[in-house]
This record gives C-alpha cells, structure tokens and sequence, in this order.
C-alpha cells in the first residue's frame, strides 16, 4: 500500500468541504451540456494533423485556442517551442490550493491525417452529430478527452476552484511519435513534481465499460525501401530479366510474418516477451463476447492472428507486424507496362514488455536484406519508436480513478491492458517518479485513426463528471 | 516462295525508272536532316498520353497535326471516330500508282505516361538534343518511327512521288490497349486490301542492329484488388486479430511466382507454351555480350529470371507475370498506424505462342482467391490482353524490308522476337490477310516506357532513309 497521495510529498490538508463542492460542481457540469458540447466542436474544427507539413499552423492554432481558455480558467499558460521543427507543449498550472496534491493531466492537440478521406462520411473538421455521436477528426483522439478534463476545471471554477491543484500538458506531436514533450519532461522534471499523472488518451472496452489500463504495447515504426534497377523498365523489353521491385518487396513483406501461424519469423523477435500472469489474463475473459463485438467493428467475419492465443492475448500482450502502407510503380488508372525499380511499404510493430526496439530494428533489417532477390537492395529507416509498458494499479490515483469512472459511468470500471501505444508514457513515468493512470473515453468504435471518427456525446459528459470526480478523490486521498 | 507482290494480288507493273528516283528521293533525305528534325520535336511537344483522360485534347490535337501534314502531301486524310470515348484512327490513303504495290505503314501517335516525373532529366515534352539524342516521351515509341515514315514519302514527293501506293493507318490507342483501330480493321477491311502491312513500332537489338520482328509477346494485364475489413482501422487496437490487405496483398503477389525457379505458379499457366526450334533459338545467339548489354542498360549487376533459360529465351519467349505497380494504406509522409482495409495491384503478363489469356485470367482469378488469407476478399480485374503472334519471314516484303535495313544502317538486319506486345498486330494479320513486317528504329536503351526516353538522330534518319528504301524495293518485288 503506497502513502495517501499528498502535494508532492507532503500530506494532504483534511478538512475541505468537498461533499458539497463535488454535488455544486457535478450539477454546474449538468448544467452546461449544451456548453461543454459546443466548445468540443470549435476544437475539433481546427484540422491539426501533426504529420501534414503544411497543417503545422493549424497545430499552432490549435495549441493558442487552448491556451486562451485555460488562461481565461486562471491558469499560468505557456507554449513551450522545444524543438525549432516541432509543435509547442501546451504546460498550464492552477496551483490555488497550497498543500493540496498536484494532478498532471496529459492530452494531445494533435490529430490523426484524414486518408482515405473518400471513406469520410461526413467532412472530417466540420463536425456535425449524427444519433448522439460527434462526427470528426479527433472527436476521440484526443479532443474530446482533454477537452472533457478542461470542462471538468472549468465547473469546479464556477463553484470555487477544485479541491487539487492542477497541471495540463497537452503536445502536439502524439501522432508523429515526437520528441518535444520527452525532451521537456527530461529537461524539467525537477519543476514538473506532481502526485499522479493521469495519460487522458485511452478509451473504453469493446463492450463499452470504462477502464483503467495497466499495459501498452510499444511501437516500432519502420519504412522498407526497395530498389532495383536505374530506373523503370518496359515489361516487353525487360520483363523476365529485370529485378521486380514490387515483387521483391511483396515477397520481403511476405517472408516477415508466417502465413499459417501468423507469428513474426524476424529472429529473436519473441525473445524478450513477457507471458502475463494466469490471474491476470484470467481477468480478461469477463468479456466473453469480445470476440463477436470487434468483427462488428471489423466488418468482417473471421478475425486473423495467432490461432493459439485468444483475442485478448493477441490484442494487448501479443506483438504484432503490420502492414502501415505501400506504394511503388504505376497506380495511375489504365494500363502501364513496366518493370518497377522502387518500392516501399511503412511496417509497425507492437512491441510487449520486455521487446527492446533497437534489437528489433537490427534483426529485421538483416531479415529485410536477407529476403530481397539477386538485383534488389534493401533499407530499413525508423521512423519512430515507443518502449511497450506495464502500469501496476494499486495506488490511490488508481482507486480514484477507478471510483471516478464506475461512478459517472455507472459501471464497474475493470483493469485492462491496451493494444496501443502511447509513447510518452514511459518518458512520464522516468523522469516524474510519480504514480500514472491511463484512462479515457474513446470507444473501440471510435474509428480513432481511421474514417469516420466519432465520439458519443454520453461518454464526453460522462468523461467531464469522471474528471470532476477525480479532482475530488485525488484530493481526499485514500482517507 | 510467294509469287512477287502486285496491287492487292495483281502483278506489278515493269518499267518504272527507280534507280534514278531512289537516288533523288535519298538525296532530297539527306539534304533534309535539320528540317526533318524539326518536325519530330514539334511533334514529340504534343502530350498525347492515352491512358490520362485529362490528355485526351491532345491526343487529338496531335492527330489533327498529323492529318494536316499528309493532306499537305496529297494524301486523302480522315480521323475515323470509332468510339465515342476513344481516340479517332488516323487513315490516310495516297494511290497516285495504280496498279502499284499497296503499302500500309501503321504507326501511333499516342505516348506512355511520365511519372515517375522526378526521375525524367529533362521536361519530357520541351524536346532537347543531347549528345546526339533527341530527348521526349514517344520520341522512339513511337513518334520517331511513324514520322520517319512520314518524311520518306515526303522526300519521294519532292523528287515525283513514290512508285508504290501507300496508306497509314495511325491509332491513338496503342498504350492503352484499346479497341478502336481493331474495330476499324474489323469493319473495313474490304476497304483496306493491301500487299504488305509495315507495323513500324519495333526497334534496333541490344547490339544495336537493324532487325524484323518474326515474333511478339502477347499481353494479359490484370487489377487485383484486396479488401479486408470495412475501414481502416487503428494498428494498435486492432493489430494482432484484423485482416492486414497490406499483407494480404504481398502474400498473393508473391504465391505467384516461385522465388527460386521464378516460374509462375499460376496452375496450367506454361501448359500451351510452344518451344521454338533449334535452329531458331541457335540464331539469337549472334549476340554474345547481350547479357552484359542489358544490365548495363539495367543499371544492375546481376540479373534476374528463369535460370535455366537464356537471355534471350527469357524475354523473347518465354512468358512472365510482373507487377506493374501497387498501392494501399498510408503512404504520406511520417507515421500513420493503421491496420489498412484495401490494397491493390497492377499485374501483366506477357504471354507467348499459344498461351490463351482467357484460360490464364480463370487460373489465375482462382490462384488469387487460394491466396487470399481469411478475412478478404479478392478481385480480378481485366484491363486490356493482346495475343503472342508469330510471323514468318520468306516473303516479298520481308526481303524488302531487310534489304532497306540493311543498305541503311549498313549492317546487316537480323531476325529476331521481341519481349514487348503490339496489341494489333494479329488484328492486320487476321483482317487483311496480307503479309506483314515488324520493325522500327528505337533503340532497347530508348526508354521507351520509363523516363529519359530518347531516340538517336542517326536512327531517325537512317529510318527515313529506310522507308525511302522501302518503297523502292516494294515496288520492285522479288524480280
């Protein structure tokens, strides 16, 4: 049992009058649904996808429209440029109770890009509500998550101020795998003492209960380039003698993941897996029906991987290769008749505990090299990569949290694992020392990165009186 | 032995006084090289890219250029509309020798694509010369050879006319395989009798000497589309358990080729393959270094393909399965993580004596779906086929053609196959029953379907010359 969480260290003040501020601040949120709805579509107007060049201003604007509301909150704002090619750190602070703990809300402003944006239904940053769901970009991932913590503030404002003190950082380079909030975490983390970090990105169970996430899967992202001859050829005049490089790069695509085990055949690539406790993956089959609720989502029937380990398994403590994108030689409309000299495909994998990404990158670079054909050569770049991560869960922001979440949700919230990846996790928990949660309230459904992303107006609701909530627990501690 | 040629099966008449007018019409060639060469680059200046609907304006543009030359030159012109979303057939017929041998020289005045635009040195339609080569899309396929054809009538029209009559039949549909020029064949050809058709869209061996084509790769060029779940999902909520089209897509393209005998693997897909005599294959081998050649040319070291066949089997007759390009997922710039719903590719394969694309395209549909993993679904497409021809050679206008060559180039022209396809040459010999050549003075090294294509100012001219030539030794016949 860890120590009641206190203001970096010290103990909380008892005494606050909280059981009446929480009901004044959960009303002052019921209050303001139309409101709190109304500033998440401004949000979600501004198209800030991080990995577009030319969408760097939308970023920027992005980061300045929030600090204009938090400083309006009371809150010491600034844009922390930490990279001359990167996009700011939002860090706003409200410390108005001296003594009381300080919560760390992380988010990100940044989004995903819109492609294939003919999959859209609707235009992705002109947000409209369709049966109760937000449709846009970033509705899920992450606006409407951080959006719900600032409205959270923002009634506890209106009925005197929460009971924490209260610190946002919110980057802008989520999607990118950026550096700049590591390297601000790094550089500050003497000036950054805090009690609990709470990482606001994740979402709901594909049965739809609230939870908290306990493990990530980290992420190796990698583009393969295969080259083959000077240049493209005529395939009457050269096909049969000359190296194919979409060929060569499908059968190299091919080699690294066995088509009837569906296990990665890169060397060494499950060395370092950690196998989950029974107890722990025992847990997991509360959701018995998982299996039927992904291929709705899906839209398929038949789910893919390992044959020998169950969904869940596969989901969260399985790693996996995929296929990102690939592109190479004509894909025009019509017919064009050529032998191919490059091609490339983005590849990801989902590293578990205990995947070290710099063997990885070393042995499927050789594997890429090793599977190319007589005439071709092979690069592997990195284009970024996260450490996977496990999160134990027997904390007072865990239990917080937790009765935040089963209460405004009313349902239990359960203990899981995610298949995702959240990069700065780690580089929070290194350089802070403090106590972190991972929650949110996106849905399986959400289509977070793909088309069509939405977000139910319940579960934004829901996640603004989870965080009212929690700034009320946070601050009682485990007393 | 053929009876010598006549107008359509009449004997020619005797008499004509050609060995001073093959002297003037040589002379006024030669005299005329810069003039001759300004035409080319006028006419290489026209983008006239079939297989871009946005370039269908200048494909006629480029026709109506053409058309308002030879009516210059006396010729009764028409651009026949044959379908209403193609390009017209260009038809001209000059017949001031009546009972003269009937030449049809075919040509196309349409071009291949230009991307990878980045790869190209120089703007592929502002025509540069450049140590000798005239530099521009279709320069050598196939505006070089048709307008070759074009300023020897003119030369023999400066010095009298030629002493045969002769008809172009230029299409604009040639790169995208389409169907006007044959519909047109199809349904004139009563209109169109004629005692040797020259299909002028060939060119020089890889040692750079003249040559008839006595044999053609067929072509058979296929989509085949993969789709997996209803969109593009997230890599790291769904990786592990949702179909990768990415991936599958790989998997398909390289099940369909051996990667250690390269065969295709296409069931009953070499089951009507004919092999060419001893003796036909014996002769090919005149060009020792043709290896060498090739992967110079390549920009390659080594080179690929079936390895217990030669070069020369390799592209001239055996058959082959490429991929001409591929795409799906995320290709922009940075990372996306998705686990990408659809992929596609284009295939082609270039067939030989008596391979049957329609038996092909059910084998391999099938081949594809056996491929498929669970989860997609596949789709074969057609998008154009052409079948593999084989011409002989012991005929009139062969000999004609050879000597032409020969006396041009002043090397001795060669019998040879060709890798490549000309989609309508089993349409003339099928329609019009008459004998047909197959040459043409690019070069292998020309570029033909990738960037930098070029055309040497010698073999332009010493095409003009041939076709000067031509004419002569046609009218001539075997006496």
């Amino acid at each position: 049992m860890q120590p009641a969480i206190g203001a970096c260290g010290r103990r909380a003040r008892p005494g606050w009058a909280v059981v009446v501020s929480l009901d004044a601040a959960l009303a002052a949120a019921r209050g303001a649904c139309r409101a709190d709805l109304d500033d998440l579509l401004t949000e979600v107007r501004i198209p800030s996808i991080s990995t577009l060049a030319e969408r760097r201003a939308d970023c920027r604007r992005n980061a300045d429209w929030l600090v204009e509301r938090l400083q309006k909150l009371g809150f010491d704002t600034s844009l922390i440029e930490v990279r001359a090619d990167g996009n700011p750190v939002l860090r706003a602070d409200w410390m108005g109770r001296p003594g009381a703990p300080v919560l760390t809300i992380y988010g990100h402003y940044d989004v995903q890009p819109t492609d294939p944006i003919g999959e859209w239904k609707t235009d992705p940053f002109d947000p409209i509500v369709i049966d109760g769901f937000v449709h846009a970009r970033g509705v899920a991932d992450n606006k409407g998550n951080h959006m719900a913590a600032l409205k959270a503030v923002e009634h506890w404002m209106s009925v005197g101020g929460p009971p924490v003190n209260i610190r946002f950082l919110i980057e802008g380079e989520e999607e990118i795998g950026g550096e700049s909030l590591p390297d601000y975490l790094r550089a500050s983390a003497s000036d950054l003492a805090t009690d609990l970090v709470v990482l606001w990105d994740g979402g709901f169970t594909a049965d739809d209960r609230p939870n908290l996430m306990v493990g990530l899967r980290g992420l190796l992202y990698v583009e393969v380039a295969v080259s083959g001859a000077a240049g493209d050829l005529h395939s009457g005049g050269f096909g049969g003698i000359a190296p194919n490089a979409c060929l060569e790069l499908a059968r190299i695509i091919a080699s690294l993941r066995d088509s009837s085990t569906e296990r990665v055949t890169v060397p060494g690539f499950y060395d370092d897996v950690i196998v989950p406790s029974a107890t722990e993956r025992a847990s997991w089959h509360q959701a018995p029906d998982m299996e039927a609720r992904m291929k709705t989502i899906m839209g398929t029937d038949s789910m893919c991987g390992e044959a020998d380990h169950d969904i869940f398994e596969r989901l969260w403590v399985r790693p996996t290769l995929e296929v990102n994108g690939l592109w190479g030689g004509f894909s025009g409309e019509g017919m064009k008749t050529i032998v191919p000299a490059r091609a490339t495909a983005k590849l990801s994998m989902r590293l578990v505990p205990d995947q070290d990404a710099s063997k990885i990158v070393a042995s499927l670079t050789a594997a890429v090299a090793a599977a190319a054909g007589p005439g071709v050569s092979t690069e592997v770049r990195v284009l970024g990569s996260s450490p996977p991560i496990f999160l134990g869960h027997d904390h007072t922001g865990a239990r917080a949290l937790s009765r935040a979440l089963s209460e405004s949700f009313d349902t239990p919230a359960v203990v899981v694992r995610s298949g995702g990846s959240i990069p700065v996790a780690t580089v929070f928990t290194e350089t802070l020392g403090a106590p972190m949660v991972i929650s949110g309230i996106g849905h399986v459904a959400s289509g977070a990165h793909g088309p069509n992303e939405r977000l139910a107006i319940g579960s934004y609701t829901g996640g603004i009186e989870t965080m009212v909530r929690l700034m009320q627990y946070v601050g009682d501690g485990d007393s």
